[in-house]
């Protein structure tokens, strides 16, 4: 079973006792509304590592549209199967105030390339992503992370950060699976019409 | 004798092997031109932990003024010979291209507090600071890093962004060392004459 914590403290206790008797930590890093996209990253971590820990954090400081925070797909119980069925062995699933103990005053910011592509229309997005992706890295001080490649320019911001502030933690970036025609899996695309479907669809081949 | 290590990655491996080996770490980060308010930061690290490092790096990044910069005291070989007699092992003095493989476009940032006292007449100046504490604490993940309470502003933000980031290192203030007329000690007061020292010296008492 999936042992769920909520605790910043507890997370950060159980991870250094592992690095004490050297076992490997693979870290997931999740949003939640788990799908197949999510578990190829589980399975590889499992494979990879001595103990594999999933977060779920649906994380505000990413999100510049309050309704599209509040839209964000929530499929808790259903997640928690899939953890499970993956062998995951640790949930780690903290509260927006004990991961932001100082209500985001302090964060990670990249100036450049951050400004093109997503960022160019989310601005401070990737700020928010930074930080919170720095802060989970801490907690957790995992042996590798796993990542998507479908958030491309996401994964590479990542990746610089980590070589920026000298992280010891090993990036992985595991490729992008595709649904039935093609879309990329993702949580948000629940949330779409048919006909948005076909659009992105179109867009993209 | 005081071993001086340049590179990055020679550091890390070195601090990495200290840390395997459970051997606590005191780390004391410096900007060279090394006075008793250091010397007292040094011995209470020596005595307190297995390894001393201090480290010599004059941040480009926290200067506004590119002459203060230029004129920023510096006086190796007598730091060398301080760090030498208060039995610091080790001596981290990395190149400004090393510790900044990005260029600084990736930065810690602090919106509220830093905007006064120092923060208000010197933009920016604490971003640079805080950037290259974090670099420099994940370069060498030490148990307990040493600051003065001089910089008090200084510390309270460094105190505030190792809660936010979750850093493990353990954080000790040390007391202001006065010179024999009542000024702080500091690197810059050098740089002062006698009435500059006498005004500095009346507006603090």
């Amino acid at each position: 079973m999936t042992t769920i914590i909520q605790s910043i403290e507890e997370c950060k206790l159980l991870c250094r006792s592992f690095l004490t008797i050297n076992k490997k930590i693979g870290f997931v890093p999740t949003m939640g509304a788990l799908h197949q996209g999510h578990e190829t990253l589980f399975k590889r971590s499992v494979s990879e590592n001595d103990v594999t820990i999933a977060s779920i954090f649906v994380n505000p400081t990413q999100f510049n549209d309050p309704k599209d925070l509040e839209n964000y797909p929530k499929t808790f119980y259903k997640d928690l199967e899939i953890l499970n069925n993956n062998s995951v062995e640790y949930l780690f699933y903290p509260e927006y105030q004990d991961l932001y103990p100082d209500g985001y005053t302090f964060r990670v910011s990249k100036n450049k390339f951050s400004k093109i592509l997503c960022g160019s229309f989310r601005p401070n997005h990737f700020d928010g992503v930074l930080t919170v992706v720095l802060k989970l890295l801490n907690v957790i001080l995992p042996h590798r992370a796993y990542f998507g490649e479908k958030n491309y320019q996401q994964l590479k911001l990542i990746e610089q950060m980590c070589k920026a502030f000298f992280l010891d933690v090993e990036r992985i970036a595991c490729p992008t699976i595709r649904d039935y025609d093609g879309l990329a899996l993702s949580s948000r695309n629940i949330l779409l019409t048919m006909d948005e479907r076909k659009q992105f669809i179109f867009q993209n081949y």
